[in-house]
């Protein structure tokens, strides 16, 4: 598997990019591609490299974190996420995973490679660690101010995603909202909720805030805004609460002791909810394989990206997701039909 | 002080609520009135109440938690919650507390009691445990689909009641968003910036879901629906992740080793972190004080809300506010005017 990895995109790119991907190639013998400027990744290469399954495809433009991102790539024509999304295109990679700015990342996706038939908006599902097993959590920060039938092709995503990609049947699918009765949230979910209602998924109706995690559904629904608050929340909560915990049971004598013999579940649990362990969040409705880290990634949430995309891609997660994304076009125009009906 | 408590509303009502409130009334000596079913809540209370400074004031109807609130206030005249806050009208009460329909809560309070001058929407403000002490989450749940206005008087709202109630001196105000730099974030939230930005209060601009808790900034403001749906993760994930830490200690014996060594920092954490702990959150905006519990109260959460209430009564945070919020409103025609001008 050939992964095109965005070097130049990230906080503190291309340094942790490179050495997260290069871990990637040590661990799993990967083929990975680094796409940036030569000169800032063989210097962050160095001869750590020697003999590993990394190359180097040049470009001199990227896309920053603050830029806008269709002026950007316009502007930008080779920008480094651009030309890793044109290695996937003409066949050069099998996947691309990127840090840099998302908004660019999404649009340089959808440009070259473009959308899924029926799809307006493709989504980023985030995988988080729930109670239960996985939760996939969409959209986590694609699209803001969504309208109702964008929700609802999320969840046909995700659906398609968790049955094809993650092997859940009928995943239970939650729109998430701030009552859990129907007629309860804002205008756009009470209009998703229609739709939802009236499709062929297994759609449980609203779930809150709190419902996220406790793995009652395993798929949870929801604006771009909302999702990416939710998903940022979650990991400021988690890296917290650890710190906080640390820092009382440091300080008293009983509390080390505590610390001390508890130390391998705390790292197991930190393990567990560490998103750095997750590998990013797959782009969902674009024709091929794209994978967001945030901007902050260490090198461990990049080699886990990578080592993500390379098993969705040797998997063909794309293609079984396209195929089954036929099928739920299908659904969704049914639905059309049926809602047009007097 | 006497604190109206709405002995119908909540999940687990009257059992709870009056379990809890009653509890307010042994620990603080306080007034505590418990308006609803007058044989419902003596079968509830028995002998516990003998001698405890509790008084029942009857009523037949009650809004359950599932109604439209509008709705079942034009239907129920004798409500509950709004007998509740007519005590309060009438100088009969101090304040109003209520685990029920938070939105009838919301819509019994300003009908009864009005909104301050100059007060479009008011809000409900969680208090939250951040690292560096409270943290102000403004709207959560009041109202959704806000407009940039109303998020912007959700701010001047939190500024004042933290300057007036919490003592803090020029609290920083954050505007919740997904990206940190400015134009990034909703249409809704890209306006609202704007407004902040032009205004006199310490505004530091956009933050993220993962900034919330570390206490950078005192205030977070967002519309209703996202910071409900925020205040609940927030809680699910500190419930979920106590369990998941717990299960993981008992597995093994050290890990039991550490949970017995550990055991008071645990503890201490757990209160830290505590929603029940918090005492409701408060509706600002409207004549009167009154606060909202969540409908899962437990009798500990109820027992410190009426606390909350009886400490703010007695504070006058009420006046203060209003006093305050003349000042505000000030400031927000002074913005009106200088957006007017060419």
């Amino acid at each position: 598997m050939r992964i095109a990895v965005d070097a130049m995109g990230g906080d503190r790119a291309p340094a942790v990019v490179v050495q997260g991907a290069l871990q990637a190639a040590l661990r799993w013998g990967l083929d990975v591609i680094l796409v940036g400027d030569r000169k800032a990744i063989a210097d962050e290469l160095g001869h750590d490299a020697d003999g590993v399954p990394v190359s180097v495809h040049h470009c001199e433009e990227r896309v920053l974190m603050h830029e806008a991102p269709l002026k950007a790539l316009r502007r930008k024509k080779r920008a480094s996420i651009k030309v890793a999304f044109e290695l996937l295109k003409s066949g050069q990679a099998d996947a691309v995973v990127s840090a840099g700015n998302s908004g660019a990342t999404l649009a340089a996706a959808i440009l070259t490679l473009g959308r899924l038939k029926g799809i307006e908006r493709p989504a980023l599902v985030g995988i988080l660690p729930g109670e239960k097993g996985p939760v996939l959590l969409t959209d986590v920060g694609a699209n803001v101010d969504s309208r109702p039938e964008h929700l609802f092709q999320f969840g046909v995503m995700a659906d398609a995603f968790a049955a094809s990609c993650l092997g859940m049947e009928a995943p239970k699918i939650g729109l998430l909202s701030i009552g859990e009765e129907n007629g309860k949230g804002s205008g756009q979910v009470r209009m998703a909720f229609e739709l939802f209602q009236a499709s062929a998924l297994n759609f449980v109706g609203n779930v809150e805030g709190r419902d996220i995690l406790t793995g009652e559904v395993q798929i949870v629904v929801c604006d771009g805004f909302v999702g990416n608050v939710a998903l940022k929340l979650g990991e400021g909560i988690v890296d917290a609460s650890t710190r906080m915990l640390k820092r009382e049971l440091m300080s008293s004598m009983t509390g080390r002791a505590g610390l001390w013999f508890g130390r391998r579940s705390f790292e197991k649990l930190k393990k567990k909810l560490d998103y750095a362990e997750y590998g990013g969040a797959p782009i969902l409705g674009i024709r091929g394989l794209g994978i967001v880290c945030h901007g902050g990634s260490s090198p461990k949430a990049i080699t886990n990206a990578v080592g993500t995309a390379a098993r969705y891609a040797e998997e063909d997660i794309p293609g079984r997701l396209a195929a089954c994304m036929t099928d739920c076009q299908a659904r969704i125009d049914g639905l059309r039909v049926s809602e047009q009906r007097p």
